[in-house]
């Protein structure tokens, strides 16, 4: 007999014939004279009845995330999930007996801290309100891609391994490569910039690693990077108007992929504007009160930016465009009426940075220029400055870390709760 | 004035006002009283007829593979591609006057040895034969996870550094984690089961790597797995009728988006059968001659079984089942009726190996028994454990590898053809 997901039991009302759902025992309550079980699939939940005592004798021996098959009739109940109920099943196990759990999945709130939660991840994402946090980020991964696709864009998997630290010597993770030294890539930065030589529009979703010295609720040593490289830019704000679309079309994926999960989250999806409000760098050292030579923006300025662009624009989105060149990497073009300045952004998103973007040098000379400038040896980067050599065209991309986006969306505490197996300075399991 | 690109000149020709194309000089042909210029973009070629001598003189400046924009008017001519020149454009470099290329990217083939191509990869992949390559790869990807979505599968991204070895101590690259010691993921594998806990279907698109002594043709050190994992089967026939579908769904997508690529690579799609035909790993040593006791297949063998599939069933594709206990991971499925054998697969494509799958075992005391005949530690994988202690459903899985995939699909003569930027014992640039 096919198997009817839990979510498609309501249209099983319909049919004389007996019902068979699948799924974990989400909860089970052994009453008087009868036994309840909520069944959990990947759709969702649904209850049954049973009242046979051999039968609830059989389910009182299969504790709380046993594996079961259940094959009864679909039945009204107004009190059931859905509105539907399967009477009288036969009860098959799947699995063996289940252990006792270290915490009840069946309670509405998971209630366990960080750390447990961490430790028993393949256990904890069962919980509905973590699985919800994961099919948002599914959905940004589906909605993300259907965008970049639909423009043009050729998808690219670039290697983790390398031979070269692309942007500096901090923060990598090192290796011993048949011999030779190699590192693990801090981003596809230089190979999406090959690429966009070959494809013109390119992007890739894959991890990316930082051997972060700091241990904070909002940095990964491993997490996954959304990058997206394209040529013939007129300059940065081409960028930034492709990084609006990739990120409207997201949101329009989780609204339709993940609308239960959504709701289950209690997430509040942002509305980004047609156009994303733009300040300079130099404007938002005023606003923030601070001197006019800093060189960054303090996560301090950056939160007030974000409740400023709120009021101001009634966005929870805001770019930071203009960036010091000090503060930028080597390959980042400059604001051609004032080189202090570049053609970069962050983009803020409730008042955290989430995105950096910006447009690169695409001149051979320029590059050797501001290689040269900051002492670096071109040797370094032979490969990649042949294909500026050969024919690059004005170019630009930006970067979206996936946990960060989840994290920020589904409004969590720490980035370590939209990651499936988290890795950070002190956890490599599991 | 928006831009066109070349693979849209000839709806162009409807319209009166002057056409722009932006791209890459590919050819450029000085005659006597005429210069042609054929643009490539990331659609296709297009070519433009300069015969102002001001505008021949500045052409002659800008050497092959300098990126350019030209605007002129859109005219029939039966000889250029797609039936329709430029005429009388205007000229304007995007990038510098390009350094000649060490390779003519305009001939019909690239005609350099691989070591070449390889090291020269940011250039050799845009000819047009190189990148019909990738954009055939590029679409599988897109079919695979088109298929999976559709049918309930979630995506899930895992770590990449992980504190054991899923599969075996061997092959492994090692790195120094915060002091302590990790290893890079050989495959999802465990992660992807113990997920199948959480969604009960999910897939993977993401890096293996593998410190694979042998220098081959068909192996390299890094490569991008197609995983695919999930529960509620029967058996591996499941799991088979899963993966004939993922490939089917993999070559309409090629049909789909990446038809001149096809064309230009000169590639013939193989027609995936309804039912892929499956032999018994038993049946398969008798037909290939070998002794009976012979553990695994040899290359040799499986392009016997390739050709004999071929004659047979008319089929590329060919299942060999029930490859012997000993030969499999700990994990895998004992046959039911036979332990010796067990319920995994391999499946032959043109006579390789492309996807290994099988069912898994799924209870948690199926797996301390498997882990003690081999003289495994259990502590080594207490959270993956964890998971089958605490409920999970008969499953299993497989995983393709997409350069592997893709080199057998155009009949590449190497593997390190269809990896972007190919990663081998002796291979770390670019």
């Amino acid at each position: 007999m096919p198997r009817t997901l839990c979510s498609a039991l309501p249209a099983a009302l319909r049919q004389p014939d007996p019902v068979t759902i699948e799924g974990w025992i989400h909860r089970r309550r052994q009453l008087a004279s009868v036994t309840f079980v909520v069944l959990r699939d990947r759709s969702g939940l649904a209850q049954a009845v049973v009242t046979d005592p051999a039968v609830r004798q059989q389910v009182s021996e299969l504790p709380e995330e046993t594996v079961i098959r259940l094959t009864g009739t679909a039945s009204r109940n107004a009190k059931a999930p859905g509105g539907v109920e399967l009477v009288d099943p036969a009860v098959h196990a799947l699995s063996a007996p289940a252990a006792a759990s270290p915490f009840e999945l069946w309670r509405p709130e998971l209630g366990v801290t960080l750390p447990v939660a961490l430790d028993h991840a393949a256990l904890s994402w069962r919980h509905p309100t973590r699985r919800a946090v994961w099919q948002i980020a599914a959905a940004s991964l589906t909605g993300f891609r259907r965008h970049l696709d639909g423009a043009g864009f050729t998808e690219v998997t670039t290697p983790k391994i390398v031979g070269q630290c692309a942007e500096s010597g901090a923060n990598v993770f090192a290796l011993d490569y048949f011999g030779v030294p190699a590192y693990l890539a801090q981003s596809p930065q230089l190979y999406k910039q090959m690429l966009t030589g070959v494809f013109e529009r390119v992007y890739e979703v894959g991890p990316v690693f930082r051997a972060e010295p700091h241990d904070t609720a909002r940095h990964l040593a491993e997490y996954v990077s959304l990058d997206v490289e394209f040529g013939f830019v007129r300059d940065h704000r081409d960028i930034l108007a492709q990084l609006r679309a990739t990120l409207a079309a997201m949101l329009a994926a989780i609204a339709e992929n993940a609308s239960a999960a959504v709701e289950t989250a209690g997430v509040r999806l942002p509305v980004v504007p047609e156009e994303i409000p733009v300040v300079h760098f130099r404007e938002a050292l005023e606003l923030v009160g601070a001197a006019a030579d800093e060189p960054d923006l303090a996560p301090e300025h950056e939160r007030f930016l974000g409740a400023w662009a709120k009021r101001r624009y009634d966005s929870d989105f805001l770019a930071v465009e203009g960036y010091p060149a000090a503060k930028r990497p080597f390959y980042t073009h400059p604001q051609p009426d004032d080189p202090r300045w570049t053609n970069s952004f962050d983009l803020l998103f409730r008042g955290l940075e989430l995105v950096t973007g910006g447009q690169r040098l695409h001149n051979h000379a320029d590059y050797l220029a501001a290689l040269a400038a900051r002492g670096e040896d071109p040797a370094a980067y032979d490969a990649y400055l042949a294909a500026m050599r050969h024919g690059m065209p004005p170019h630009g991309g930006f970067a979206i870390g996936l946990e960060r986006w989840v994290a920020r969306l589904t409004e969590a505490d720490n980035i370590r709760r939209a990651a499936l197996f988290p890795r950070d300075r002190h956890r490599l399991q599991p």
